[in-house]
């Protein structure tokens, strides 16, 4: 396993998934992790340290440290990236398309022209591939679920081509992030 | 005009559009108004008092304040509105789909099988009929916009049922939303 690559000794749950591994930035009330399967290179996700669905089961000291988190790993995701823009997204509860119920913050890095159709990326995120839960279980339980009842979206270019990735390889990123995020700073909030 | 119904005295712009009639609640830093063309009802947006394009640009109070008018904001039109969830997004920078220079977030009110194909409203973020900055133009100063670079997506449903709203149904709606933030409340934050 990824033991010796992980930067955070604690478990730590996204949902109900083990995501220790993918870790690369954790503060008071808030945890940043590397994607299993990224829409686009550099797309992560800044959760709540506590499992709850919804933004609104945060407390205002959870809201204030979410969203100052989400502002910090954004600004280092779009310099180390070179991006010109940002998609943040919420997905706050299944009607809205989530998938995994713990609140998370999407920050996925844009470059004028990175997709065949330009802007795809919220279709993206509401296909398959973009659910979490699903590429989760797949990815840690080896099940396959055949009859999601997740809408898929047509438009979406073929995901074959993106396997999900392996717990060795999201733990490497994970570290160059973590590292990426003390640039410039005494290392305040750090792992 | 809307003077008579305005429930705001100080003008607000959003990015350069004059929208005093449309804000419906008001903090130190932020303020929520209602939508020119909302792709679903109840689709409201929060913007940060000052005028600056991206999250990067906001201080740790404006970020805070901000977020914290979100979470608020997002409670009530889920509630008023019966909503299952709440689509929570921000473009942040041109190449993200943003079309106004103005840090702004959408909450957008979700219910089960809202959408004909379900899960679109992402593409209609994207589309023609969520650039507001287009909307926003083609309302104040009569211009229609032909040869926008902005793409259109394709699936989303027939965008010419819906016009742009008048001064004065936003005006209405704006009152009324802000009776509703200040109930069981008393008022802090008010307008």
């Amino acid at each position: 396993m990824a033991a010796s690559t992980q930067v955070l000794k604690r478990p730590v749950h996204f949902g109900s998934f083990l995501v220790t591994s993918q870790v690369f930035y954790s503060t008071a009330h808030s945890f940043a992790l590397v994607n299993l399967k990224p829409l686009l290179p550099g797309h992560v996700l800044v959760c709540s340290n506590r499992v709850v669905p919804r933004l609104k089961d945060l407390s205002t000291d959870e809201v204030t440290d979410l969203f100052l988190t989400v502002q910090k790993v954004s600004k280092v995701i779009e310099k180390i990236y070179k991006a010109d823009s940002l998609n943040i997204a919420m997905q706050d509860g299944v009607a809205a398309g989530q998938s995994v119920p713990h609140v998370h913050t999407h920050i996925i890095p844009r470059h004028f022209q990175d997709l065949p159709q330009e802007d795809q990326i919220y279709a993206m995120l509401e296909s398959e591939d973009g659910d979490l839960g699903r590429n989760y279980l797949e990815a840690q339980h080896s099940a396959v679920m055949n009859n999601s009842a997740r809408p898929k979206f047509p438009t979406v270019h073929p995901d074959a081509e993106r396997k999900p990735r392996s717990e060795e390889a999201m733990a490497e990123e994970a570290k160059w992030l973590a590292g990426c995020m003390g640039e410039g700073e005494e290392g305040k909030g750090r792992l």
